[in-house]
């Protein structure tokens, strides 16, 4: 139970800071915190709930993250869901209190300034195609899990886990922002989905399956002992 | 006495550089540091002081989280109310020497310029309403101090607990400063508020009830065994 | 095998998110990441992957640096050549990566937008002569090489050398994109040069040169016992 | 001998990034790394050598932080007067590097565009008095110095003290360029003041005095076991 309130704490902290950043501060380079402060807030937000939380629950925050960990052997599959459903329920409450707090602005609509939802293609910021977001979630969770599993496995120093996975957190959404919003996590593309509608809804489909397949990827890698300090 | 000068050192910095990084390197995006430079300001004073004076007081410099110390059984009544004390005086002198060196430029006036003060509603940066504001304040102190209470507890690296605790604070500023400047903190806000005057001083009231409402509700939430590796 | 595998993965993660970061989210600070928000991914890159790979390998992720560790006394050269073509590879495969997401937006040309590639002269970011290219090359990779042998020697804190030599790198970014687009690093020049070709090509003998130069005359400098804890 | 080369890189490394991310990288926040950039390279610069040059000298680069450690009674002053030497050396000899890769520019002139000097009043950045110079660069060297004597005391974690002191530097930066450049390091205005000339010059005096005078007080403080953890 207490590791499921902190699953649902973290996850709320990510959606609610990462979106929000992105909602409330705004990408505009000139009077808002541009895409860079974007990039630091959501991986800030990680490293705070590495450490916050991270002694109860181990700051998954993110459904890729848990079923890699699965892949990796170091979580059983019951755990893994109870954590998912934690992380999904979190950051559908984060989007709902950052409505809630943007809305309290005058010029504010869901329909015209999003709630930081994920996306490609016509419309969406850099508008590259399918294939570059499929290419880019999936590559960027890949990389992304090598490091949550190699700084928190033998040999690392474990201490230093959470700062490392949330900087990597930052350079991966320096680069892909204008690609996807960057997601590498379905939790925190299915909780600003459900109140943004459209195509955050229809295009969903790819910011669950591309993360949990490079996820998974990394699991598999550190299972098969090619990427550890095993011996 | 020892515990008190470093509170109000701590507090003083926390409150020179970072209202000092708004009222003189200015939210101008082209030639100043904008919003995500303030943002590193708060935090990083605050992590400078973590380290600096954090072996003597544990480096609160936060009404709101000495009471949320003494919420979650970590803290005495008596000696949070010394800390406060030290903490407000601190963020006061700041107020004051940062308006000395500000009035060292001639086109300088706290009428027009400021002294970093909190506030929200028309012609209050983002212009977000009161609830709006009250809301942000209210959650981002509960998740602060949830980041404080967990990375200083039981099975966290505490070498990594100031780091941890000033990337907070970076992140929720990232994110917060349009609503309402970002205080949760009433120290940081009653130092300027004295010289600020006007709203400063009128909307004062919200950044001490929903800061300190935020962090003693963390604080319960670690007393109740909810969120803690007690066992 | 292993540390080939993890060389490999850490030097592609350097050239995708690092060179990624400038092809991507581009160099315009109004609408972009900015040059420091370029700098920030390629030292943000190294960070993750010192704690994600470091504890198999060690995280080279650069041929200027085994061949620095070389001279140090530190390394092979055996085993410096395997970890040079792992890299090498590495960077190869990301540019090859990154050609595939940047041409999934329909206004991307290599020839146009190049691939973060490094350079200096006329057309070449601040246009600064060959001299100067070098020089900068020469001292920084020097500089860089010190941190590296110091961070990871005797008497430092071995936990905090990743976080510390990736700080350094973003510093050097801070300081010479606009000189050269900084390599400091002959493998993450390889990788996008194959791709972009002409003057990538024809001026990438400088940045092979200049940082082995610098690395192995720091790792004298610590083979002679000049700066180093070793008694 | 082994810690005067320290120092010497140390400061070197400082006043080459710094002042470089100045020069070279520009304070135009659209096309350059902007106010918060440079604020960063001189902070990351610090970081760098902590780690680099620490376990063989302290890493004080800097007279100020050196007198300030002579004050808090944990220096010779012989020591002292042999780092301050290697120290203004590495100064001045980073100038000059950076003047000559400066110059590999076809626009720059040290008359126009400078060296990364220190000042204040007309004609000098935010163009802030004497006074108000003067009261920064004493207090914020009286915090900086706070910070380094309390990162490096009793009770506090060892390992984290270089960066908890290099983003202290990061901050100071954030908020006083404006004001005077920051230089709460007189080694640092040393190098630079030399080939500028002028005002860099004739002004230097108050480079010298004010961090002297702020770090000579944070050492007393901590002398007087006002703000240590003594006992």
């Amino acid at each position: 139970m207490k590791k499921m309130i902190a699953e649902f704490i973290g996850t709320f902290t990510l959606v609610l800071f990462g979106c929000g950043a992105a909602v409330i501060a705004g990408a505009d380079g000139t009077t808002g915190i541009g895409l860079a402060g974007i990039s630091f807030a959501f991986g800030f937000a990680l490293i705070g709930m590495a450490y916050g939380i991270g002694p109860v629950s181990g700051c998954h925050i993110n459904p890729a993250v848990s079923l890699g960990a699965v892949a990796a052997g170091r979580m059983q599959v019951g755990e893994a869901v109870q954590y998912i459903a934690a992380q999904i329920s979190g950051a559908i409450a984060a989007a709902l209190v950052l409505l809630t707090i943007a809305t309290g602005k005058a010029d504010y609509s869901v329909a015209i300034n999003g709630l930081g939802q994920n996306g490609w293609g016509a419309g969406y910021l850099g508008e590259y195609n399918m294939a570059a977001a499929f290419l880019f979630e999936l590559v960027a969770t890949f990389l992304f899990v090598v490091v949550i599993l190699g700084a928190t496995g033998k040999g690392a120093p474990a201490a230093m886990a959470g700062l490392a996975i949330g900087i990597t957190l930052v350079v991966i959404h320096l680069v892909g922002i204008k690609v996807t919003g960057v997601s590498v996590n379905p939790a925190r593309s299915i909780g600003p989905a459900l109140f943004a509608g459209g195509h955050a809804i229809s295009q969903l489909w790819l910011f669950i399956v591309a993360p949990v397949l490079g996820a998974v990827a990394a699991g598999f890698l550190f299972k098969a002992g090619l990427l550890d300090q095993a011996e």
